[in-house]
């Protein structure tokens, strides 16, 4: 059905479908105001002459005209009828959308691992199960630190794999790393001492809440802790396992030195645990957390052992801190899915996690011991370090550390004429750090198993 | 197996458990050292004793003490062999915990819909449906904005339900309304204008970012958002369909005047559209943000329709806001869980939501409606508002302005006597508004159905 009016010099055509009458009377006055065919002023006929127009009761014109008055589109003024309300703008332009790159078709970036290998069929198991036993009351606003069933299976979990001292109650389940750190910097402010080499999104999560970032030198023990000694950072954010991304472990003694920089000045260690489940050829070194729970601050999370889309973390909380975290991540957004909590649980619970880990740390094993033999065996200029764990290695190349830069994005754009994505070291340099000399950071988690060996190949042909 | 050594001055009992020797030898130093039988410096045996005291290999206990070393649990002083270190601290005591209050028998605080409604069914068919079909990248970390497939059924689901206007490149997912808000709070700063009467923790987001909020005085059309004209507020919070806690719609003329307001001083309207799903007597009034989407950001929820665990929220961008909020996002926990965002698309596409509140919206006008007739015929002292839509009522008590707090407080515990759970208007006040008299606000949503008749008639009997 559609109807037209010719009331008050309008020749408007309305379309008029479907049974709800004056629903369909509103959403097509809606679209003239919208696209301009009543423009803002224009006075509207009657209701009893559009009624009498589309032949249909006053009422509903009446009633339609009374509900666009109530949102704002319409306007009725006292003695001269309704018209045109003069603040609807016209529907925003579509965008023409962020330009999104092209997946490339060997993706050797790091940081994220091989998302087809995330165990679906566990997770919908893990949500089945949580979904037929939680109570209800853990579906509704509940302890900004997490579930309780959660905590409890990481507390029990960190402990066995990781040397993890913390208990349920010190235990803060995030969004993430980024969360976790995004939560610290609104309790850590001033200086904040940094590893030289990192991920700038970590060093921008405390710029943007005034704090600065101050790099500590890396060397063959990880970093250089013993110059916090003349610093005055707040707290210092280390990756003590495997720095990211050069890959070198934070030697046992300055293990012992920050943790006895923080106690002695009240300041607090960071520990960013990123890929603490994947280590290949020596037995896991435990957390540094284990040395202190009070001064050190313990962070995990599932992005690398399950899919950063699970966007799952967690924080162990020393007593001084408990209150300010909890207060900082109510007001950020509460709690962390309830949902993805339960499910998590579940995984640790049944032991799914640690079956899903196991085989994933073959698999990025074998990936490691294939890349690292490949680029050995033909590419002997390259140095390769950093492979005892994780998920990617440092390529360091020959050159000049003043042409870093350039030396690392000539051979990034051979890579892409290739169709093969690396990254240079010199996107993880922080500002204020220099770096040795010109390096890749090739990450072998992220491709499917198919795409692989083609890419390592890729590689090896770039860099041989 | 337990063995024993007596080296060094020690008579420690070693437990020997499981296969792998060397892992037990370290676990239980571990402990030793934690529980506190080898205190911070004591010296331990050299490997070859100990392993000859326990009957294994030399290499086992070498290993071990190098992996404690490694650690941080052992330091080897240069000739004068192994030590406990120094900075080992005992674990941390469990905290008593957080004294969680006794639920309630009969719980009619606002803020909750009844949590045992959640389609758990659903959201399992429609997680089910995610896995099966989601390509490996949406596991991946994706634009902070939230999927593709959620931006779209979202924009779609909005433009019909609640008249809102955008597009999926000018929607942003987040997790409730508290991250909409909180990362609003950093791009919004300086005095920010809310309600007199609504949620203390929006309050508090804007605070923790340092902004002041002022409060709007509501009358029987809502805020008084005429005021403005004299405000330096450099945005308004508002909740226009059903105002939070009092129940009033915002009048079509300040829906114009507040628009008109953001539009000349270039300042932001925040819609909190918390309940717009649930509207019972007339059709809904549509979101203030479809007169002008490039001055109005709507929030919207999935806490109210269907759970707050779910931390589902989203929230439309003017364009001179999609770049630093996007940023803030990336900040703050880079995107929300993909498995969430895919079983709500999922949800939206298949009809499954609307079909849900549908139900719910019946369910909710039942409960509405036994409460408010229970109350007339029950308690004509009391005068109750605010019930055309959403999950709770507005009952204003008998008594003078100068007092609203005691008189809440005495019949609050007087409810508590009963097992009833019912809140003041006063812990919805701002700080820096006055209030009209001493009032309840009552939620009839989230008891289950069981209980919730017996909890109406318990409330009646308080205040009748």
């Amino acid at each position: 059905m559609a109807k037209s009016w010719a009331t008050s010099g309008l020749d408007l055509h309305l379309p008029l479908t479907g049974t709800r009458v004056r629903a369909a009377v509103e959403q097509a006055l809606r679209d003239a105001v919208l696209s301009g065919r009543l423009a803002p002023g224009t006075p509207l006929p009657s209701s009893r002459s559009l009624a009498a127009d589309l032949g249909i009761a006053r009422n509903t014109v009446a009633d339609a005209y009374g509900q666009l008055v109530a949102e704002g589109w319409l306007v009725a003024r006292q003695g001269s009828g309704t018209h045109v309300a003069d603040r609807v703008t016209p529907a925003p332009a579509p965008k023409p959308g962020s330009t999104v790159e092209p997946r490339p078709t060997y993706d050797l970036r790091p940081g994220q691992p091989d998302a087809s290998s995330f165990p679906r069929t566990s997770w919908l198991t893990a949500t089945r199960s949580a979904l037929a036993t939680a109570p209800h009351h853990a579906l509704e606003y509940s302890d900004p630190r997490g579930l309780p069933e959660l905590r409890q299976a990481l507390t029990a979990y960190l402990a066995r794999a990781r040397g993890v001292r913390t208990t349920p109650e010190r235990l803060l389940v995030c969004s993430g790393t980024t969360q976790a750190l995004s939560l610290l910097a609104t309790v850590l402010t001033g200086r904040i001492a940094v590893e030289a080499h990192g991920l700038a999104h970590h060093w921008q999560i405390f710029a943007a809440r005034g704090s600065r970032t101050e790099p500590l030198p890396l060397d063959t023990d990880g970093a250089a802790v013993e110059l916090l000694a003349e610093s005055t950072a707040s707290g210092v954010l280390l990756t003590p396992a495997h720095q990211f991304p050069t890959g070198v472990p934070l030697a046992p003694a300055r293990r012992a030195t920050v943790v006895d920089w923080a106690r002695a000045r009240r300041r607090w260690v960071i520990e960013d645990d990123y890929d603490g489940e994947f280590r290949y050829d020596r037995q896991p070194v435990g957390a540094v957390q284990g040395l202190d729970p009070d001064v050190v601050l313990y962070c995990g999370t599932a992005s690398k052992s399950l899919a950063p889309g699970v966007r799952l973390g967690w924080m162990t909380l020393p007593p001084r801190l408990v209150e300010p975290l909890v207060e900082a991540k109510r007001l950020a957004d509460h709690q962390t899915s309830s949902l993805d909590q339960l499910a998590l649980a579940q995984l640790l619970v049944s032991g799914a996690f640690d079956r899903h880990v196991r085989r994933m740390r073959q698999h990025y094993r074998r990936r490691r011991d294939a890349l690292v033999a490949a680029l050995r065996s033909t590419a002997p200029t390259v140095q390769v370090e950093g492979i005892s764990a994780g998920q990617q290695v440092l390529v360091r190349l020959p050159g000049d550390a003043t042409e870093a830069r350039a030396t690392e994005e000539q051979l990034m754009a051979a890579a892409r004429a290739r169709g093969l994505a690396v990254a240079g070291l010199t996107s993880y340099t922080h500002p204020d750090a220099t770096q040795a000399g010109p390096a890749l950071v090739v990450g072998y988690a992220r491709p499917t198993d198919r795409v692989f060996h083609a890419a390592a190949r890729e590689l090896c042909r770039l860099l041989g």
